[in-house]
């Protein structure tokens, strides 16, 4: 597609950045995919973003394939299969450790932005402590965007947050009998 | 970045598709980035895609960069300024009424997922009828996915859809003071 190139308005110039955190929770949908399309923005933005994606493995991913044509964007999958079909917490915890070293990594490397996607499941789960999570979240770069997702946020994680939303399902297709649809939910 | 070559999974294929008719409600945050994350996705999967955008119109928008990356992925901007800042309503009508006739084209075209993104302030704004967009929605081909973001959906449409998300604003960074974030808001 053709879109005009970017005419910049001066408001939007030389605004002071602030490094957020935010958390999308709750238990409707939506909470990763406006993860994934910040994602997105932020790399059209020519922003470096790094995704780290705890327990959800799903190689066939719609948004997988299409973050292959952002270099901007780097996604580790410290997951295997679906978050509902997880069969070995050993192995997951294992995964969402090193997924934890990534995030690490990715902070010291100083990226604008930073997915954390599913990883209030992997506090859920114990497979790391809140405390170091938070830890490492307070020592990031001022400047550095963070947006964890997840049903069941921790409170000390919204009360760290700038911005916490929940997303609410008022009506699922899964209540009509509708199976999980290509292009919609992966 | 690099990403497994898919591999897919028996369950995930020929399975049933169903035409979802999508809407993204409530005060918080993400309900377009949702909207944004769910067309990427269906355009890693190969989807086609057509983002009618209302109202909203800053050019320089990351995910308007992002989007110029996907061929599958086509975007009618039916809008002038950010939402909050809209000032020529006869203005914004005509470009209303342009971007329902591109809903329409996109319909005709058979595309495999159709974004109305603000559809639900153009309709509160009165730009064109609810039973215009109910009537067009329900003409769609079969397994044609619709979504519709925006603030106070109505309630026929909501009735209509298969699956409603509210995002709900838990915590917002402008009652913090902090103003909009490149590449996180826009």
């Amino acid at each position: 597609m053709t879109v005009p190139r970017p005419t910049p308005k001066k408001n939007l110039e030389n605004r002071e950045r602030v490094g957020l955190l935010m958390v999308h929770t709750g238990d409707g949908k939506g909470k990763s995919t406006a993860g994934f399309g910040m994602a997105i923005r932020a790399a059209g933005q020519g922003m470096r973003v790094v995704i780290v994606q705890f327990l959800k493995g799903n190689r066939d991913a719609g948004e997988l394939h299409a973050f292959e044509r952002f270099p901007e964007i780097t996604v580790h999958r410290a997951g295997e299969g679906f978050t509902w079909e997880v069969r070995d917490d050993a192995r997951q915890a294992e995964l969402a450790a090193w997924g934890m070293d990534r995030a690490r990594d990715a902070i010291a490397d100083g990226v604008d932005l930073l997915i954390l996607d599913e990883v209030n499941i992997a506090l859920a789960k114990g497979f790391f402590p809140l405390t170091d999570l938070l830890a490492i979240l307070a020592d990031r770069p001022a400047g550095m965007h963070v947006c964890c997702t997840g049903r069941n946020a921790p409170g000390p994680l919204m009360d760290a947050a700038q911005l916490v939303t929940e997303m609410r399902p008022v009506k699922h297709p899964w209540d009509q009998g509708i199976v999980a649809q290509r292009g919609i939910e992966f």
